[in-house]
């Protein structure tokens, strides 16, 4: 009922907080950056519980055959779970990028349209890059997660996958 | 599905992060307060977003005659909702005093029990406290609450109303 509320409500105070902690140094490079191993930590978390209430989630099986398989799962599964909607479009270019459109971000809707808060989004982006990179890795997958913004709400994912 | 695993992760995080920043002040008085008052207005943003999808809710509506009925709201809809689970008792002087008592408090999970951990617990009762303090005070209801702990995982809120 309220989950989702109660999500937005957490991540816009600890954005604001952060933020007002970390204030004053490199142009929101640490906030964005501390903001970014919370979601680490929070998506590694997440799938390990997963891992433990439905072993169907585990690397080890068939499920996931290749890289493609894995990022299906974040754009389907795992974002369901955390935004209640899933990736709305998936492209690759077949070499390890991959890129994760959300035409309606949910965490995005606190702030208004428009281009003069461009300058905002990268605070409420960082989490949810955190968050897919911490899943992934405890998949088993290293990676390196960064976002955009073209119009708001709408936003873009890109995730290199990491060759070991 | 991973609701309630994001909310309690992220709390892990937000706790671990302002006690960090607050560090060395007043035996964690300084991060006490600081995560009562991020609770605070979560709860406010939480009422305050029913207030727009459900109207029942406000406290015009004849659904609260009287200062138990609030407390009621808190103990079932409101508890249920964040901690997918009811107050297992409330308590009450009917003097203003109402005592919540949760005996499996899903923010505590976390922490192992066992009394060397209880030094810990008013860390993981602050955001609940400013929660259900901000909750009331959208409902109109201005009120002190605090918590404590006798054996982990159960634990009591207490809420003293404020008389105008």
């Amino acid at each position: 009922m309220a989950d989702e509320a109660l999500f937005q409500f957490l991540h816009s105070e600890i954005i604001q907080y952060v933020n007002s902690v970390e204030s004053g140094e490199s142009e929101n490079g640490r906030c964005v950056s501390k903001l970014e191993s919370m979601g680490f930590r929070v998506g590694q978390g997440l799938i390990e519980s997963r891992h433990i209430s439905d072993c169907r989630f585990t690397k080890d099986t068939p499920r996931f055959k290749d890289e493609l398989d894995f990022m299906k799962f974040i754009c389907k599964d795992f974002w369901t779970s955390v935004f209640k909607k899933q990736i709305d479009n998936l492209r690759t270019n077949h070499q390890g990028i991959y890129v994760l459109q959300d035409n309606k971000f949910r965490l995005l809707s606190q702030l208004s349209s428009g281009k003069q808060y461009l300058e905002h989004a990268p605070k409420f982006l960082a989490f949810t890059c955190g968050l897919v990179r911490g899943a992934l890795s405890n998949l088993g997958v290293k990676s390196i997660v960064t976002a955009e913004v073209s119009v708001m709400p709408a936003c873009k994912f890109q995730v290199m996958i990491q060759k070991m």
